[in-house]
């Protein structure tokens, strides 16, 4: 019946460009954007499905830092919709024996990377549904066996994109293996007594900000007012690095310039500054899963 | 009947596509590129309306520089297709009283910003339509009003989908405001019997080139020939920061190196230029709303 | 009748997405990110069709580097599915008699540019089918011919939207030229007898390593083993800028920190580097089309 044909092609159409809506990768390297490789990664995808759309998250990771890689993971794949594509190239190990793999979250979004601690984030926030070690018998642009491989082009955004446009099922990436994703250890955000530990995440760099992973929630469990002041410790591996006291402020402006303060970031997590100063050069601090703090409130008298 | 219903179903995907093929967002920050907050705000419109087609002004402008932001905006929005939607994120004022505002440009552009200065170049050269508070309780991201917002994504970028994505017609924006935007003062370009008075607007950084807001018209008017000398003065708020003359020139090698020129730039306004320097480093000249210049032509003997 | 009217609506949506599907415009300039320019570009492009897909090759190319504008094309265009349209705009001669072209190589692609040199490295890769030159007469934005033009954006981007947009067909471009392009001299990887010779295309600037045009098919050809000492000049013109002895290596590791090594860089090209050292910044070593190579292997005894 050419009536129930039309009816089923323009269904067709209609449920076609209902999947098609969701077919985004949002793409993350170290590369940079001063050469072709993001280009190239995003060309392999459209040859895949010109129905994709292609996103950054950004290309600024700095050379090999996975810590940064999974913390830009978490800053942001929540914000996306359920069933983005993620793709995180910041390998190290290419070469070695690190597992290129795919994850589903809890949350129902993918992440297409090595599996180096790009996910230990992730992993720790939205929880993992599903791992997979993409098969790259089958999941690898044509001609690229051959001699050299870019990873990033070659594998990753050539399963992400075939992923993202439905041309392949996520059991069809390859093997499930165990949800135990590669994790970097670091201190978590833990209250023991009126002592809090943290990880010092990320530094906002443009100022020199220190930023935890202390949630405002665990500043309130110890009834910090604004004002008191804080007894803190920064450590890097088991150095101690830093030591002092400083008020937990609601605005910079609370402390004289060049003083040190205790206030929360636009996170909602424990972060230390100097007002008008940079934390992080005056004290020689950096982030990343090696650093730690420990701080606690000193009683007002 | 079936027939009209599947007719009507094919005039509604084709009409959806219509719709959707205005359906532009152009972003600009001071974010920069090197952190997760642009695509957060890119993830939160894409969660509105897969639809969307999401595109980026500049995420460089200098840190809370304002008039920057509106400086590229007058750059750049009617090169863009009237109905795009602009987000602009400059916002030194956040959790101060500045409105939070979308307005419709006299051509048919909407910017959504925080009324802070942004909007001061386009209002004028453009002119506001309509001028609209968003209404933050119904335009914002589910779950963002506890704890702390990020305005750019909260509500800017969820706003901004909202509008572009027909979710909500400009009206469901919010109230109604006076078409009256804050605006930053500055030397409008002018003609004073034979003194033209202007702003400097930006600066060619790479080059170290002074760009103002005086027009080629404004300069034919008062007869200028190439090769014919101007006097130059530049003030910084009411302070003479540089005095000199310098020739009207087509090309910068009419005069010698390291020498000061005078020439029509890119968007044919009147600059000022070392050949092969930098005269901004040089007479630490810099550029916004309290930079201006005033010339006339020096008679030829 | 009406249902035949109805299929043929519904052949209509889906021949114009199918369409739509190749509609991608790339863009590339020596612009960077810091203003409006490539937005009002891409604001040109989607003014001509709202079903182009854009996206960015770099627009960090050094100002006015046409030899590296022409080696980011030819590490990139092939990656992108036949059909796709890139817009090139490294442009130092605007004003002057170079022309505007739109070239359509034996694979498919396209490419609008400036034709002075920039289309060098894809011509001798993959071959130019055809060359038309713009007829700007009808193939420039709508008001742009007074005054001041911003060729990529009035003219280069305008067309490039229109081409892949399908708004004119490629005849359409502008009147066909011969197939010779605009080619900047260079060394070209050859073999003459135990000597390999070549140009130093690119440096990994972040590293500051020597890549160069020969790939590992000729290295092959002077059986050269992992090990083995070459014996290696480098030209700046004429002028000899290195002279020097390397050992062909697996891993940069293979030799001390600090001495010079050679290697197949990720295109499989023969490569310099310092292990732990930047060779361009040390032995002031740059690229471009006049700088050489020769390599020959160094017997074992």
């Amino acid at each position: 019946m050419p009536f129930k044909k039309a009816v089923f092609i323009v269904v067709l159409v209609l449920s076609s460009q209902l999947f098609a809506q969701n077919k985004s990768v949002v793409f993350q390297s170290d590369f940079g954007l001063k050469d072709g490789a993001v280009s190239a990664m995003k060309g392999v995808a459209m040859g895949v499905s010109a129905d994709l759309k292609l996103y950054d998250l950004t290309h600024e990771i700095p050379a090999y830092n996975i810590w940064e890689a999974a913390y830009r993971l978490e800053q942001t794949v929540l914000y996306w919709p359920a069933g983005t594509v993620f793709v995180s190239v910041v390998d190290p190990g290419v070469g070695t024996n690190r597992k290129s793999v795919v994850v589903k979250t809890k949350t129902g979004h993918y992440i297409v990377t090595p599996d180096n601690g790009t996910l230990t984030l992730i992993a720790s926030s939205l929880g993992i549904a599903e791992r997979r070690e993409i098969n790259e018998a089958v999941n690898r642009r044509n001609g690229s066996q051959k001699s050299y491989t870019f990873h990033g082009r070659d594998v990753y955004a050539f399963t992400a994109a075939r992923l993202a446009s439905g041309t392949i099922s996520f059991d069809q990436v390859g093997n499930l293996l165990s949800n135990e994703v590669v994790s970097i250890p670091y201190q978590k955000a833990v209250k023991e007594g009126n002592l809090i530990k943290g990880n010092i995440s990320i530094l906002d760099i443009q100022y020199g900000n220190v930023w935890t992973n202390i949630p405002a929630e665990m500043v309130q469990q110890i009834n910090l007012k604004y004002a008191q002041n804080l007894s803190i410790r920064i450590y890097h591996k088991r150095t101690k690095v830093w030591e002092g006291i400083a008020p937990y402020c609601e605005t910079f402006g609370a402390v004289a310039k060049g003083k040190p303060l205790v206030y929360l970031n636009s996170l909602m997590q424990l972060s230390i500054a100097l007002n008008m100063g940079s934390f992080a050069d005056v004290f020689h601090v950096a982030s990343g899963s090696d650093w730690s703090i420990s701080v606690n409130a000193v009683e007002k008298k």
